[in-house]
């Protein structure tokens, strides 16, 4: 099936190619668009990545690699101004040795993954006895005191949907240690927030409450989190024994690594895109978010590749610590001078799924700069809305909040969390033609915006007919 | 989807019921089957078995808490002659501690499972150079002493197939072993042999030839073993380092469990079916073969719910050393005196999926006892072919080469094989509307043949019109 779409997507380009608009921005835009379904290099951009540094949470020595490695790659496509921009990650987290078991009604190894910013467990670890709710609201309901001496499991599953929205509905149930704690529990155990049905563990960060006693916490397999549940309802007493180790680097170091292909005409007016080039560990970070990095780049590469540069800079930043926070904060903070002349800003970070939306800044699809923009992606099968953009990316989250104006392109996310945060997500998940079709909608959006004065504040509304 | 084929089983019962055909056996064959799709029982045994007793290899103590729920089980269900058959297990083979690390170009912790009948390796592990080989023949074709001193990796994709015949031939390189120690290899690795995209490793029984040194040996992650390849293609040195502990006990007892649906005519003529009772050790072992186990055991109970009993008796057998080989051997040792009187003899294992294809015993398909059975399958989508069966299961092979016909049902293994022999062989993989399809179709041919006088061994010719 993929193959089929690959091949339609070829056979579509050639016609596109020979409808070639008379309009030169559009034609320009066109031909990047079909450069990259013919081959946009985003493939062979993760597949460097997550061959040569695998998984990089920050504050790792593989970040220190993967940071060698994004100045070595931008500089190799023919960026300019590649350099590192260094901040400091506050309590850098890092998985040490983790087990978990059922004891009691008999032995059963149990696949677990400690969360982002969980506190250790003793060395001889916690055992107790369970109690499982369906729900954190389940959880939550339950009186205080009602957990003492327990772990708490929740086994709440999340929906799948092609926005991924699912997500922010069940992650909730990832920060549950400090209610469970309040409740009197002794550690926390989540039901990996996860579309999939693999015993594959997905990690992630978690918060603690202030003024609670910090428990260890960690999301299980699916099926193992179902398992608890079932020996839960058999009445009988179920026990679990659980080890987390971890370390915590007070003070890490930490980057963004830019680049960009500089504007013919107004230089300082930039737009920025990027990925995150941090990763959590079990896996390769070939999804979450090799693929954004590797998406926008290619595009920006393609752009830089043209006869001549557009009127405006195009930036690309590989975001340095996305999965535990801080490095968008810290984009956001060296260049809060510069967010007036940011034209644009967004991120790819929901994986190498096809795009099927774009959003633009409020009134934006109306500007005459934008308007061949749905004729354009509408052969990639890409719906641009009048839709105000909002959130654009956790990285981009702190310009936008200094004014700059942002888009989202959105990844078809249907199994996007079937693999994040897992020993799933490798490259062997990152489709080709998927990612060059992001690339083709990307490379086009990008040169639209770069070679033209829209203001993507200030939309100027569609010329009367 | 799964729901939607439920509903549409459900109601294509009722209507198979209103149609009841006048020929009494045939119309409760077709009653079984309408029973089965409206709730066989079988789900229910399964959930029981992962639920209360887990993965259980032969030689633990989970597969002798096995052996009496599997009592326990046929006892309340209402079968007869419910009895254990012990046997000795030579050489069990029990999973130690394990863990599997790149060392170089950078640490990368990798998915593994040692092998069934591996040698551990020494406390201290082995590290190596590997060499890596797209398949196992590209392996057989390198010169001895090539790859001396390394550690052997062949990372062989597996087909998927309906009836997952790419295992037959994917399964080899599970035991690549002595022809990498013939090379001079110090361990050998193979990708799992699956035809998913997890990093769930999949185990599986390895043998050694004689007289060539024991090597350690253990499956990867295909995700793992596809990196090990790319960074292999590298060309620079790429180590690995491999820790494998397990326990070997010589004479470990072992028990085949049984139960009767006893003939009301001729009890001594007996019908043997079952499913194995053991598992691999990572997960539950729904698939491999909680299911069979269910669907046959739920089978022989509908006919035994009868107003009658047939003619013939059902005989379930529970097998107790399967994965790592025996019960099937010991079962037909010990019955090697009445296999004139078994009529026919078939095993479910090959996981819960609906089936497609009956093979019965050469001729059988013509003769007059079974003539209905086509239009009573049809229904349920199951083709019965004029096929001799061959293979009907590696438990009953022992009494097939004593001369007992036996029937094939083929279930769609297309998506078995992602599963089967890892962490994820789990209840949830287990579709209830499924299991009663097979359930349906096991009841109806059982009933057929155990209310005829049908000689599988010298069917008749089909009546002349």
């Amino acid at each position: 099936m993929r193959r089929f779409l690959l091949l339609a997507a070829a056979g579509a380009a050639l016609s596109f190619a020979a409808a070639a608009h008379a309009d030169p921005v559009r034609a320009t835009a066109e031909g990047l668009r079909d450069k990259a379904l013919a081959g946009s290099g985003a493939w062979e951009i993760v597949e460097s990545l997550t061959t040569e540094i695998g998984g990089r949470p920050t504050g790792s020595p593989a970040m220190e690699r993967a940071k060698d490695w994004g100045v070595a790659k931008l500089k190799a496509l023919g960026f300019e101004n590649v350099h590192v921009e260094p901040f400091v990650k506050q309590n850098a987290w890092l998985r040490g040795p983790e087990s978990a078991s059922v004891t009691l009604p008999y032995p059963h190894k149990l696949s677990i993954l400690g969360l982002g910013n969980s506190v250790a467990t003793p060395a001889a670890g916690i055992e107790a006895e369970i109690v499982v709710f369906d729900s954190l609201n389940d959880m939550l309901a339950a009186p205080a005191g009602s957990l003492s001496g327990k772990i708490a499991v929740v086994n709440q599953p999340m929906v799948r949907t092609q926005t991924g929205e699912g997500y922010g509905a069940a992650v909730r149930a990832r920060s549950g240690a400090s209610e469970a704690a309040r409740r009197g529990a002794v550690a926390y155990l989540t039901r990996s927030i996860s579309t999939g049905d693999s015993n594959q563990p997905h990690t992630g960060a978690m918060q603690y409450a202030d003024g609670v006693a910090k428990i260890p916490t960690a999301a299980l397999g699916v099926p193992d989190a179902d398992l608890l549940a079932r020996l839960y309802k058999r009445g009988k007493p179920v026990k679990v024994k659980l080890n987390l180790a971890s370390t915590v680097i007070a003070q890490a170091p930490a980057w963004n690594i830019v680049g960009e292909i500089k504007g013919r005409e107004k230089p300082d007016e930039v737009i920025v895109i990027g990925g995150h080039l941090d990763s959590w560990d079990p896996a390769e970070g070939a999804i979450d978010d090799g693929a954004g990095v590797a998406i926008t780049t290619a595009a920006a590469k393609l752009i830089g590749d043209l006869p001549q540069r557009p009127r405006r800079t195009i930036r690309v930043v590989m975001w340095g610590s996305e999965e535990t926070g801080g490095a968008g904060e810290a984009y956001a903070e060296a260049h809060k001078n510069e967010v007036a002349k940011m034209v644009l800003a967004g991120e790819s970070d929901l994986g190498g799924g096809r795009l099927f939306k774009v959003d633009l800044p409020k009134g934006a699809a109306a500007d005459p700069a934008m308007a061949a923009l749905p004729s354009i992606l509408a052969p990639l099968k890409i719906v641009v809305t009048r839709e105000a953009a909002r959130f654009a990316g956790s990285d981009v989250e702190g310009l936008e909040a200094l004014g700059v104006p942002v888009a989202s392109l959105y990844n078809d996310a249907s199994h996007y969390f079937d693999l994040h945060h897992s020993a799933d997500d490798t490259l062997d998940k990152v489709d080709r033609g998927d990612l060059d079709q992001n690339v083709a909608a990307w490379a086009a959006l990008l040169y639209l915006a770069a070679e033209s004065d829209v203001d993507f504040r200030n939309p100027r509304a569609a010329a009367k007919k």
